[in-house]
């Protein structure tokens, strides 16, 4: 379709305004062309006036870095604003957990498929994600997402063990498989784990070097729990098993006191804070403002659609600053520009990327967002950090380019995904499962 | 361009799946299809056969009563998204009321009109202003959207007495002008107003038979303030006032405590929730669930852009439900369809035009709003309820209807209104004021 330079396939993003995220640059909003080499940023310059064998106009536009969800499950597209008014237990007992029983490896390769075109559509370009299904991984890979992909353990059941085999295999299989795809090893809980097999997982990320990425202080009930099977605080009993000494994801964290904080700093541990989740299954607001003061690393996730509704990351961030506002009655105690400082470059660094994303910087890997402030429902812009955190809609996100591909342009999805045939498909499980 | 039958316009939407927000009716969503006459709906039935000037085809879509802003500043449409980290008291004193003072009524117009606009295009049919301005009401009404009017009073500097002749003399002028404005007596808050003008207020209420609408209780310092003053709790001072035995309309409602809630319930009087302004300038969260108990009739507002970022109502109900489970540690304290109450029913209680809109009836004005859920980022809908509330994106507000006359189809705005212009006009505001 387009002349090659050489080998190369050059594409420049033509007069945005440019935030890059690059916390070492003080953050000017300013316009400038951005230069793509295959995958990668190779120039941020003023009026770039080379050749390239694509240019994407951006005036009056805005470019940014693509959003990091660090926390979902993709398989639960179908689960989409199902839980009205169900607590984090009943919610998975009752209602997730008997219908997951019934889901084939079919039926979440389309779940997943759904996910990452949501993504796609409404700006993220990395997820981390936490959920299970031998075709999962192709869903993702067809998708052309960038995933930190994983086979969620627990043992609370007689699989334990076939899960651990599963990931094993999975992993060997596929490190390598993509330059978009990394993997962690994803305990479910700790109280859906074993000690024994919280060991073994432990010894698997020290083996392969993978981040763990675990559900962690995430309501009053596991908190209870945790503290019944182990009479001590949910922190210590991470220490006790040595994962505070690997890389950790931490998702959730809406209970963590201060001595459990002393234990979690100055690690290289991340806490992904979920704040739609944390409403909506009654959980409460996670008091990040006071681990970020800590200096721990806090991201943003969207959890899946079941307890956070979308993964529209747009639609979360908007939590972030207000409810730690409203928390500490305090207007100054986090603003915009710290929020999406969370949703890019915090993003990057919990999920080890921080080298290859989370910033526009020459070099770094071309996951890049274009947005259109122009409707009339939204204008003014007079903030363009605040707006863009707290005024936008999906329809003002026009452009998604992961790894220097554009997935989406103009709102239109330029994936190889036939959308009403997978509709169909999805509609087919729901009947299936008389949902 | 229509053919009248006789001398009455008929309207029909057809084949919608509809929500009626009727309490009277134990609500099912079914396939019904709405004649309207007029301004007025005459039948909600299945299959209507007969003639009409204009078929809708909502086929596929839902159709449910428009939304209702019980809350809002329509003239402070330039501040959107403005306030990143501000108290309410630095906010008002250090940015808004030195801008407002430089506005002119002409500025106030075309910020008013903008805000009509936003209003149109997210699904909101009714508006509770409490703002001023000469010109303000001629740019609500050239919006043909629904509202409960006022000019606002206060007396904390010398022109208290020159706002009370502005307010008499645009009720008189104005009172039977339309079909579409309602008034209110609008005292701005009990910190900005004297006793004596709080009195004189109260007298043209019972003269008048108007609600008064009222800032109330929102922020810590306002409780102090108050406090100072009256050496009294904020519902005791409206207890000596004798605003309690008015139809009172309280925006905010933060911090009311058990004693005075003894006060105010069994009373023609309603709280105006306002989330994202009570979170965004770290007033705190609002226990309306609470108030609900005690029997109070509880609405949803947006507040002016400035403290609300958008007077998208859809973006505001978000988090009313998901704000009290989590306040409550209790998911099950409230629901999507209490939501939806809240949005539309108990919003045209507390405007008092309970007997005119809120829900879709017979003979109820046609205010009526189409919803197309069809996107593939919202898909699939399995609890339409919780959908419209927590999934739902501007571009998913397919038609507007106020009065019976379509103001938007497929999101396209049928006002006499040149879009164009109006962001110059704007433009120009904004350069002029430096903002």
């Amino acid at each position: 379709m387009y002349n090659k330079i050489g080998d190369r396939m050059i594409k420049v993003i033509k007069n945005g305004l440019v935030i890059t995220m690059n916390l070492n640059r003080k953050e000017k909003i300013e316009k400038l062309d951005i230069v793509i080499e295959d995958d990668k940023i190779i120039k941020i310059i003023d009026n770039y006036k080379g050749k390239a064998d694509e240019f994407i106009d951006a005036t009056n536009k805005i470019v940014m870095p693509g959003l990091i969800n660090c926390h979902t499950h993709l398989g639960m597209s179908i689960f989409r604003c199902t839980n009205d008014s169900l607590s984090l237990m009943d919610w998975l007992n009752k209602k997730i957990w008997p219908i997951e029983n019934k889901l084939t490896d079919e039926d979440i390769y389309y779940t997943t498929l759904l996910s990452c075109i949501e993504m796609i559509k409404t700006g993220t370009t990395t997820c981390a994600d936490h959920y299970f299904g031998s075709l999962t991984l192709d869903a993702i890979k067809n998708s052309k997402i960038r995933c930190l992909f994983t086979r969620v353990l627990m043992d609370n059941d007689n699989k334990g063990k076939e899960r651990l085999s599963e990931f094993i295999k999975l992993y060997k299989e596929n490190k390598d498989s993509s330059p978009l795809i990394t993997f962690s090893v994803s305990p479910h809980s700790l109280y859906t784990c074993s000690k024994k097999y919280l060991e073994e997982i432990k010894k698997l990320s020290d083996e392969y070097k993978l981040p763990i990425h675990i559900h962690f202080s995430e309501s009053l009930d596991e908190i209870n729990d945790v503290n019944s099977i182990y009479k001590k605080k949910s922190t210590e009993v991470l220490n006790d098993l040595g994962f505070l000494n690997n890389k950790l994801i931490l998702a959730h964290g809406v209970f963590i006191d201060d001595d459990e904080l002393k234990l979690l700093r100055n690690r290289n541990i991340s806490i992904v804070h979920n704040p739609v989740s944390n409403l909506n299954l009654g959980c409460g607001f996670a008091p990040i403002s006071k681990y970020i003061k800590n200096n721990i690393n806090v991201c943003i996730g969207t959890d899946g659609q079941g307890s956070g509704n979308s993964l529209n990351m747009f639609e979360h961030i908007k939590y972030v600053d207000m409810l730690q506002k409203a928390l500490y009655k305090n207007p100054t105690v986090m603003n915009s520009y710290d929020v999406l400082t969370m949703a890019t470059i915090n993003g990057a660094k919990a999920l080890g990327l921080e080298k290859e994303i989370g910033s526009l910087e020459e070099n770094k890997k071309a996951d890049i967002i274009i947005l259109d402030l122009n409707n009339i429902e939204i204008f003014p812009t007079v903030d363009i950090i605040s707006e863009i955190v707290h005024g936008l809609s999906v329809n003002n996100i026009d452009t998604t380019i992961i790894n220097g591909e554009i997935l989406m342009k103009n709102r239109k999805l330029l994936l190889d995904v036939d959308e009403k045939e997978l509709k169909e498909k999805i509609n087919k499980i729901l009947n299936r499962l008389n949902m």
